[in-house]
């Protein structure tokens, strides 16, 4: 059964406010193995509403509404509904004295603004709302079912959960989807693609999208099926390729992140972890800690932005200052090996780099990078050239470094 | 002029992506004075964007799309583009030599998957990319423009910031809403909405709005006029009434954030400072190094995440942690003291805490930070409660940190 997802309000349109709402549903119907067909936002307008909601109701099987069904004068979507299904209003009496009652609790009498509320298109039916004055409506006609909630998170998310979805998940028979999320760094998109398309064979009824950021590259497999346990022995066929042809590449799986993969492995080992940072100013050092219980792995670190601190603090010496300069491979080793002796751990990583918008030359251009990494019996560095912004080369030449202790704690060459 | 903005991908479409670029764009043309008649999404299927498209033109002005313009199968826009306008794909040397260029400069080969990207439809001019292969292209026709941007949000502001914008604000005429944005932090949304209720009057078409954020309160004007500057004029005069009744709170307008704030206030006074950091990481230094030319008054810093390095480097005495703790307002003082000393700087900044989930008591609950600063005269600490996430509570951390600093050095009490 095909879903659509319509969320109204103004400042949805305007951007003022993200829409969460549409992602939410989207998310749980998803999970459940429903299609998201479409999805689309509308002003407070009745006419456009009307437009929305009809286009809506003739493509696809299930129209889900959010938005607009409070008691005052800018929620019309009770408005459209009526104009589309041609019907009246009919009062509720059982509704009013819902919201009675909670009134009564508060100790505020009810405004009589909230009359409105008690007002339903004929033959719909209802699903209460435990937070608030606007009730869910349901209509169900021809196959077709309209459902249209109210806007305020809270309320929208207790009626998804309470009355939303064990109702669709009554009316469900056939096709169900799987979802599968393989997480990979250190390559760029358009390679992992040849790799894939080269080797991977997709399947009737299997989709494979490629999710880049700044992290690295999220492979995505969709996969449906005629029941739950097709749909993901399906998914889970293609995610066992990956598996193989992107090995070396992949940190972890669906919310896995590498700074969470790396904890493990050090907690694994029983290893401890320092960091000297230059460029990066303490952003490897914060993505390490965003990790809950990291004090059982990091130690600290050292943020050597100044010249003087290198040499100070972690005994780069003045000599390779001189003549390599702070941006070097030789610089990028001598701060991992100080900051390993200083705080006596296992590991340290350090990142030293030109992360600009200024400061670059034609021989050390912005985006030059290098991470260095040492351990109890070296110290080596690597080189890497990103692009792009500030912001962006200091977050990948993060990742570079977490992935470097990725791959030499598991020995991947 | 009315516009409508279609994002593409079938994460967006499951709820596995919130559509922030939808937001984003919409609230760009919003404040540029543009109308969002629409908002839409949909799965990346040729034959549904093609529909969504075909319906968005007939609709509306300006149709702005973004996603699926990579080079991988599952990246389908450029399709439905040609499908809908009829038009046959034609190869621009000029974006493959920009490619190749990019690739040559990080110093690996291009796949030769990208050349797909420098494939256009006829007709299509191109807006470049600076950050990846996916170049804009825009189709005008009949008086309407057709405009597709890749999906990466980087990669979309950049195209959107210095190509999009300019090129519609030039179709544009008669300029009516102006927008000033003043930005507060150390003060909840509810108390400054106490504040200015009392005391700031709104004249007719000037709207305010209180957007809070972890990083404190921005409050937006927006006023509507005749011309650019009647809509100006009105939008600075409720500046002005909220600069006199939130001076101590603001530290900047617009764009500026509080980490530039007080690297300009570092700069002006010729003074250094640096960091010791426990719960956050990291964080204050990167938030800190974040900004261009922080070299000129940041010097390093310390993570003394255990509390070996917060006695080793720092010279936190035993007696501090064992008789109040490492969250304490005597250890961050101790921490600040010790920083700037061992730094040589003029001002230090320490914050340890109880970033969560676990690690909380009865006395010392999750969410308790304190903060401590250091200058050459004296060193001292602030105690705070923050609420929510471990990520919330870190940011909170961080940005009370820089307020602290930044009221020390204006002598704001």
């Amino acid at each position: 059964m095909e879903i659509e997802i319509i969320t109204v309000g103004d400042e949805i349109l305007t951007g003022h406010t993200v829409d969460t709402n549409a992602a939410f549903i989207a998310q749980q119907l998803t999970e459940a193995g429903f299609v998201i067909r479409h999805k689309s936002s509308v002003g407070d307008s009745v006419e456009h509403m009307e437009e929305e909601f009809r286009l809506a109701w003739k493509r696809s099987q299930i129209v889900i509404v959010t938005g607009g069904l409070g008691p005052t004068d800018d929620d019309l979507t009770k408005r459209a509904i009526v104009k589309l299904f041609k019907r009246n209003l009919v009062y509720h009496e059982e509704i009013l004295e819902q919201i009675k009652e909670r009134y009564r609790l508060r100790g505020i009498e009810m405004p009589a603004i909230n009359q409105n509320q008690a007002l339903l298109p004929q033959g719909a039916r209802f699903f209460p709302n435990k937070h608030g004055s606007a009730v869910g409506i349901c209509i169900a006609e021809e196959g077709r079912i309209f459902i249209a909630l109210p806007g305020v998170p809270m309320e929208m998310k207790q009626i998804m959960a309470d009355e939303v979805m064990p109702y669709l998940r009554s009316l469900k028979t056939g096709h169900t989807l799987a979802i599968r999320k393989i997480r990979t760094t250190g390559i760029v998109e358009s390679r992992i693609a040849e790799i894939i398309t080269a080797d991977v064979k997709l399947d009737f009824g299997v989709k494979l999208a490629y999710l880049p950021s700044l992290r690295g590259v999220d492979l995505r497999v969709m996969a449906t099926g005629g029941t739950e346990a097709e749909a993901l022995d399906k998914a889970k066929a293609v995610e066992r390729q990956l598996d193989a042809v992107c090995t070396k590449y992949i940190y972890g799986k669906d919310d896995d992140t590498l700074e969470g993969t790396v904890g493990k492995l050090l907690i694994g080992e029983q290893k401890w972890l320092a960091v000297a940072e230059s460029c990066t100013g303490g952003m490897l050092g914060s993505t390490l800690t965003s990790v809950p219980g990291a004090s059982t792995y990091f130690r600290g670190g050292i943020l050597a932005y100044a010249n003087e601190v290198k040499t100070a603090q972690l005994g780069v010496s003045e000599k390779i200052l001189a003549s390599h300069g702070a941006v070097s491979d030789k610089c990028a080793q001598a701060m991992a090996v100080g900051a390993r002796k200083l705080f006596d751990t296992d590991y340290a990583l350090a990142i030293t780099g030109i992360a600009g918008p200024d400061g670059g030359t034609d021989e050390k251009p912005v985006g030059l990078v290098f991470v260095g990494l040492a351990n109890h019996k070296t110290g080596y560095a690597r080189k890497f050239q990103f692009g792009a912004s500030r912001e962006a080369i200091r977050i990948r030449a993060v990742y570079a470094a977490l992935e470097l202790l990725r791959r030499e704690i598991l020995q991947i060459t």
